[in-house]
């Protein structure tokens, strides 16, 4: 496959594309994962030459890579990386980007093939595809023009459809990358092998021997700079709508019929189907929402969410959401998947526990309830790895059982040498490869499910619990799970 | 329970005795799990006093025992420990023991209770069960006599069958424990735990799921100074008749209707009633005799077989034993079990291999076999611990699947302070529990199978495989896998 092409990044000055997009660039070159015709175009509204554009990427490099900066990759990407001064709504910018575009597909054989990133806030995500449209950068032809757009997808289903309907009148669908950097994170592709690689998995992932699932999403940070946005939209649409409602999907979702990308999103987009019916009475019952108050995190004392920068003081925004729900399918029938994130948690880490049913107590456990369930742990960070609970006899001579935990430590094992969610994603963009991003309908129906849960909360005066920064969250999102004799597992 | 008992052992100054009873006592001392009542009679051909006795058992404790000897615990064990010093065939030493021990039950309150611990060469065994009933130490009573006896028990089935005959006229089944040493071994006990405590693993233990079943137990000593016992017993009785068969039955057995002795017993001779058939055919086809030749042991050279102390320099006799067989019943129809043991092996190991069958290979390993099946390794020593062999994808950007392990390694967890297979087994004889010995109908049908085996090598000149020591035995052994596509995993 031609993966030669040319990276333009709109937003080439703004934080993610110096935090991230080029260390991922670096990194790729770092392990020979660019094409060799490859060249990057960067777009910013402060006034740099390409030069001077260098230079700063260069530092931000030397800051960000894990990797220490050598010549021998540097100077190959910098001579290739150019950058170029417009403002967004300036319709010269974009044909004079694509005179200079074309000049380059001559020198860098990159035969036309363009990578857009939009690195920038999501208003512009329909002005920028609109001009690049207009000033003709995107061509029905045999070279590739591909979208890559950062979340969030719209603020609601309608935004959404609204963002995707003027997009597609300039991307085709299957040229729409839409990232979930969560996708990109190593244990949720292994997840996939794990499952369909292991024999021993896949006869017991269903209703049978699984007794719930638990997917936890815990930060220790609260909103940072980006209380104005947070507020607007909370964890509901920040985390569960994507992040959490894609982990789901891919521990629920039934072997797809092959491993291309539109087999596994028919699978996962079945699974945002089969979501259980989100009524009144259940978003009363079975769901919790959250805000932090003041707290100690990492034995710092910290603010309360309404005193955040840019958040209304009386704001009752959720930072922290915990749900039941059941994917109504024969083989999920009967067991609660819970869900669980927020912000100012005690722990960063973001994982899904697979907890077993336990086995009948006719031989061991009858005189107590010491023996533990089966537990299968999914870390996805910050540590990555499997972990796996079961029980075995005490050594000694009674015959008492504890539980043991069999740790497969992928970072342990490999290094922490493993790649950031960028570099597979930029990667898998190159290679025209999607499994890893969201498509069109899977934004749809996660809108469609979170909608009716945040039009609910915000029509009805829904009780808000408060929660110390640097707890678990509040009390109540454990008596969601008492109620079914379950508890969260916090590994 | 009441506890309280004489330990009376047959053969007092021997190697048994001094190695591996004695400081199992202490150890059981030392963590409290001696009955308060309590006191041992050691017996022996030499002439020692009980204060010259307890001087050299305090010198092999020094050097057997795990733990530093302290006085606190030693002071109590020495002041209950006595010497007596008659010949087995002198029926007056048996009529002075049981006024000996009639005074002690006065001193230590043990209530006539017995153990009688035949520590001695199998030609005595009938011998003194004989002399302890004509002199009455063996009552009808509310008291117990309990009799402990070492393998070998018989040479074959006739002569198992006589024995038992003999010492069954003086103890009633329930009181013979016939010793397994290997069934005191933490992860046997704990394969009970495995099977039974753990919901993930009884749905996938059986045809549907698991390939093969491999149990081998390497050694890399020779016969050191066992040559005459063992050139006539040779691999097949010394170790397939017992150990191996019962590693094989607590692998195969169906889960007990409770954990007595009994109940499990009866599910372990169900699986050694459903061994397949044995007939010629399969002999020659299926069962591998091996003897060492010279080699290289743990960088020493080391004699062939046949030039050990005590061997006929022209013995046939078996060294090593591979052999393939079914168990006929529902559960395992059509999965082979593997059994390998040797002498003289490149290592020192028992364990157990469940290899689960391999997943279709339609999503992943399409285009390689690169795909491992998944194994269940229990190990038994010198490591005790739980390997798990499973697939995931490899670090980076490109889908490559490899297989990780997961190690509980129950020595590393848990220090190497659990008790030797002694502890366990003298603490479950006082405590009345059976389930660790093996019973008649074990030693019964065990005796039947192997029988058929070594009748037949005895009257047909069936190949000898010779194989260099510290090798991994006969390339035949191999051979015998490779017919069905496995192969020996030799983790």
């Amino acid at each position: 496959m031609d993966t030669s092409c040319i990276l333009v990044i709109f937003g080439g000055t703004g934080d993610l594309t110096h935090r991230k997009l080029l260390p991922a660039i670096y990194n790729l070159k770092r392990s020979q994962n660019l094409p060799d015709n490859f060249a990057i175009v960067s777009i910013g509204r402060k006034n740099l030459s390409s030069e001077e554009y260098r230079e700063q990427i260069y530092l931000s490099l030397k800051k960000y890579s894990k990797y220490i900066i050598e010549d021998i990759h540097w100077d190959d990407i910098s001579k290739r990386l150019f950058y170029k001064n417009f403002n967004f709504n300036d319709i010269k910018g974009y044909s004079e980007l694509k005179t200079f575009l074309e000049e380059l597909d001559k020198k860098y054989k990159t035969s036309g093939n363009r990578i857009f990133y939009l690195a920038v806030a999501p208003e512009y995500f329909d002005l920028i595809t609109d001009n690049l449209h207009k000033e003709g950068l995107v061509k029905n032809t045999s070279s590739f023009q591909r979208l890559i757009i950062e979340k969030p997808f719209g603020r609601d289903l309608s935004s959404a459809r609204k963002l995707n309907r003027k997009i597609t009148e300039v991307f085709s669908e299957e040229n729409i990358y839409r990232i979930d950097h969560y996708l990109g994170k190593e244990m949720i592709q292994s997840l996939m092998v794990l499952r369909f690689a292991n024999s021993i998995f896949e006869p017991l992932w269903n209703n049978k021997y699984i007794d719930n699932i638990q997917i936890s999403s815990s930060e220790t940070v609260g909103v940072e700079n980006r209380g104005g946005y947070y507020d607007e939209a909370g964890a509901l649409k920040d985390m569960v709508q994507n992040h959490m409602l894609q982990l789901l999907t891919l521990c629920a979702m039934e072997p797809p019929i092959n491993l291309t990308s539109s087999s596994i999103k028919d699978e996962k987009v079945k699974i945002l189907r089969s979501l259980e019916k989100i009524t009144p009475e259940k978003i009363s019952k079975d769901i919790i929402r959250g805000q932090y108050i003041r707290g100690i995190v990492d034995n710092k004392e910290v603010l309360s969410y309404r005193e955040e920068d840019k958040v209304s003081p009386v704001s009752n925004t959720e930072t922290f959401v915990a749900l039941k729900l059941h994917v109504e399918n024969f083989r999920w029938a009967g067991v609660p998947f819970y869900i669980r994130t927020g912000k100012r948690m005690k722990n960063k880490s973001t994982e899904i526990v697979i907890q077993f049913k336990s086995m009948p107590k006719v031989l061991y456990g009858k005189s107590s309830d010491e023996i533990l369930p089966n537990l299968l742990v999914i870390r996805v960070q910050p540590m990555e790895g499997i972990f796996f609970q079961f029980n075995t006899k005490k050594p000694g001579t009674e015959n008492i059982i504890i539980p043991v935990q069999m740790d497969f430590c992928q970072n342990c094992q490999f290094g922490i040498n493993t790649p950031e969610a960028y570099e597979r994603l930029l990667y898998d963009a190159m290679n025209g490869d999607s499994t890893l991003f969201t498509s069109w309908d899977e934004v749809e129906y996660s809108w469609k499910f979170v909608d009716i849960i945040s039009d609910y909360w915000k029509n009805n005066n829904e009780t808000l619990y408060y929660y110390e920064s640097g707890s678990l969250g509040p009390q109540k999102a454990e008596e969601l799970l008492l109620k079914e004799n379950h508890h969260w597992w916090n590994i």
